[in-house]
């Protein structure tokens, strides 16, 4: 059996990646290949709380897993899979919703939030910590990696968990999260970047509309001549995240000596994302022309994590008091 | 295809069944066999929302399942299933719970009661509308018989089968509800006969087992020689369900008359149960002794109804965008 960690991540099928994607997640979702047995699926049953269009979803969920797939993720060692391909996943959020408390869930920040901006949430939201938990659980695995918001759901996760083994015999092991250490990236107006900001930098660009999204990027009004400060500027910022050091202190140079205009800056920027994400641009239209290697690398991933999430339930089904 | 009404019920796995789940329930069930195509499930899912504990659970199913045997359920023509053997009720249970607004479940009659007995319930309780609705809606089914408190689920089955329908396309038809006209059953305490209250006559009795159930119904304290009100007598009622008018007149006449006392009344209630439900107890020992019977009803029952299931989620999973 499996000695190793267990590292278990969810991505959000959100359509084409953006810069705010890759340094947010991917980054490190790729790295962690190294450390341990990496669970990654794609979240489209989570995606239902916000899609309600079949066709796009499905359009999205292809562009994120070619996306990883073009940068790196090795659908032979990391379990790769679409989460509507372990259906497993919702028969055990119902066994779990049976012990988890009304409480445990009205105090869910993800859901607190949502109710403060809408009048009507839906009950898959307010459930979804529970399916969240399931899909943690349903693996055993040993570690989730996670951003600041999402340290509440693994905790609720452990709850449910021990509420389970107290009622029903020791059945999960109680999983950890680790901080990612994600840099912030900021978008073209300078908020943060995301699709819902509508101000994002998809990977997939390059030439004249690479460009034009650049030349958009909102800065100050400072003249050409006058010294700036680099440390607010969204162009050094983006800039930074794609340098070396040495790189980035020149250019910061440039900054507070004056006579560099924002255009300069902004020409500097653009061709390291060209430069940076060249391979990958490359590779991802090669694999969205190939739908069938998509579609195999995912089928072989939720495989693997099939088969472990029925010998889960198996366990489950027998506890609780079902056919096994 | 079929054109017969498809008529659907959950039965709950709570245990040996006693006079009130037949003439409240089981009777109609049975009789309801020769009106359309009928699905009746073993409730287990839900049942985890009360029984936490494998063995009882899976004992009852059994009892529930050999009293249905017993009483004349034909599994060759009658869907008889566990529900934990269609485990796509849950996957359509998460679907439906990202169409359906919380003030659904929030207005819940069920739930209602619940909170206001109970400091803290379980999500499980406040979701089993959606799994309600999705067991109903799995199968396509034309009629629920219910009784008064649960006219309420099939209204909620109905609002979330058109908000899924309005989204995502044609799926659904909207069921409707037939009232039961369940007589009233008293418990030997003369309040409702109910497990919770501890006052059931099982089904499974006779003999002196039974007798000493019968013998202490309570009545009034009457004497001998006085004159009787049947009407709220229980023991008189419960003697009622099982006769005919003539019976049932005149034992009416001898509670006027004066000069009969309560215990012969309840040895004629006696002999009664023990001669109504004489071959029942035979056929019931039969079957309860004959696991690999009960089993293979039950899966025979779980093959027709899983077909269905998968088939109604084929369509729906290709309509909300995922592998079909």
């Amino acid at each position: 059996m499996e000695t190793r960690t267990r590292i278990l991540s969810g991505i959000q099928p959100t359509g084409s990646p953006h810069l705010g994607n890759y340094f947010g997640a991917i980054k490190q979702h790729i790295e962690l290949q190294k450390e341990g047995d990496c669970f990654y699926f794609i979240a489209d049953y989570h995606a239902l709380t916000t899609i309600k269009d079949g066709d796009a979803l499905r359009q999205n969920t292809y562009e994120v897993a070619a996306t990883y797939l073009a940068f790196g993720l090795d659908p032979a060692t990391t379990t790769f899979f679409r989460q509507s391909d372990v259906p497993e996943v919702t028969e055990l959020t119902w066994i779990l919703s049976t012990v988890a408390g009304m409480g445990l869930l009205e105090r869910a920040h993800s859901y607190k939030d949502k109710l403060a901006k809408k009048l009507s949430p839906m009950v898959g939201l307010f459930l979804y910590p529970i399916l969240m938990a399931s899909d943690i659980l349903i693996y055993k695995s040993n570690l989730v990696p996670v951003g600041q918001d999402q340290i509440q759901h693994v905790e609720i996760t452990r709850d449910i968990a021990g509420y389970f083994n107290n009622t029903f015999g020791e059945t999960f092991p109680l999983p950890d999260y680790r901080m990612g250490v994600a840099p912030k990236v900021p978008g073209i107006d300078g908020a943060k970047m995301s699709k819902s900001y509508d101000n994002t930098i998809e990977l997939s660009l390059a030439g004249k509309a690479l460009r034009k999204k650049i030349m958009s990027i909102v800065t100050d009004s400072k003249t050409v001549e006058e010294p700036k400060s680099p440390d607010n500027c969204t162009v050094f910022i983006l800039y930074s995240l794609m340098s070396t050091e040495a790189e980035k202190l020149a250019l910061a140079e440039r900054y507070q000596a004056g006579g560099m205009g924002y255009g300069d800056a902004k020409t500097l920027l653009l061709e390291k994302i060209e430069d940076k994400f060249a391979d990958f641009r490359m590779r991802y239209a090669k694999i969205m022309a190939d739908p069938e290697y998509v579609e195999e690398s995912l089928r072989m991933g939720a495989m693997k994590a099939r088969s472990l999430a029925a010998q889960t339930l198996t366990e489950v089904r027998s506890a609780v008091g079902f056919r096994a």
